[in-house]
């Protein structure tokens, strides 16, 4: 089945929608925990976060400021730091909540059972119990003019990871703690691993002699 | 476990990219297909495939055209069209050896089971079978001064996709297709969908009366 640039204006508002939306291949399913100067906390589910790079430690996640998400990036803004927590099974339902308009005065950990939990010299909240806790530094933004997005990006600066989920080799195993993978704006699914694989070599092209 | 920042200097080599690349949490797993103008084809692994807006329908990858992945990129720049196709449950072998060092004149399709299908209009190759096709046309790129990697940014102008996994409001059920997801560099799980949860409001906050 295809459907071309133009049939895209012609379909129905959702179903365009849910078809980009899905279109891209999973999405990584993350909550992100900021808080305002004055103590308010925030957190928002974000399927966008994007490894940009290891070294520095690069992560990046789009966000559209004029939407429910300005809680979060004007947070970042004021204080520069965030926090990046993995949505795992047992908290989806809490996690997808969080895209609810509420206001700036209301924080999304009164409003779910998602707990805060603070950590020492990092005034952002990370999400109580998530298998994987990043804590963030914003580094720079860029502006993406063509839709009014921002690509924000920030320097890893603590790992917090439940140990059992670290392979020898420092894999950290995402299926072993049920993290969850977005399709589109509302669908979780739970991968399991199929295969890990080698680095890969050229094979040599003529093997006869 | 904690990592921090001063950690991650001390880690050994491989410990620290695959600890920092898997932290980000699942990625896309896609090929992008690509032609030079005079028809050298070129396909190669990328899990940086973000989506960044729906209208216009735009996607974006992280690049760095110093590596093996300067192929595609300059086959981007060469003709302006590439093709995003989802890695799937029976090519990811194939799939994840398109990231070993070819030469520019030696195309990954001839050194693997990938096999190439060609549409009408599009210069670039489309994975044959893969559910999921996308035709792309380059709109612009930001190079990430940070660490020398690339946003691509393109238009999708059309979606090639297997019918049976649409459904009715448009979404695309990457999971009835065994679309795969990747966990850091080498590692690909197969994701089976948990629950799709409704649009969210906000809870009434005081309910009692």
């Amino acid at each position: 089945m295809t459907f071309s640039k133009a049939d895209f204006e012609t379909l129905e508002r959702f179903y365009k929608i849910n078809l980009i939306n899905s279109s891209s291949g999973f999405k990584s399913a993350n909550l992100i925990g900021t808080s305002s100067k004055t103590g308010q906390q925030n957190v928002a589910v974000f399927s966008s976060v994007t490894h940009i790079g290891s070294n520095p430690p690069l992560l990046g996640f789009f966000c559209r400021p004029t939407t429910v998400i300005r809680h979060t990036y004007n947070n970042i803004k004021e204080t520069g730091i965030y926090t990046i927590n993995h949505i795992h099974k047992s908290i989806i339902e809490d996690a997808h909540h969080t895209s609810a308009a509420y206001n700036e005065n209301t924080s999304e950990f009164d409003m779910t059972g998602l707990k805060s939990e603070v950590k020492e010299n990092c005034i952002a909240p990370f999400v109580k119990d998530a298998p994987v806790q990043l804590e963030m530094k914003y580094v720079t933004e860029y502006p993406i003019k063509e839709n009014g997005t921002i690509l924000v990006i920030g320097e890893i600066q603590h790992i917090h990871v439940n140990k059992d989920i670290i392979e020898k080799d420092g894999l950290i195993n995402l299926s072993k703690a049920d993290v969850a993978t977005i399709i589109g704006l509302d669908t979780y699914a739970l991968p399991k691993i199929e295969k890990r694989l080698d680095y890969q070599r050229p094979k040599s092209i003529n093997i006869e002699h």
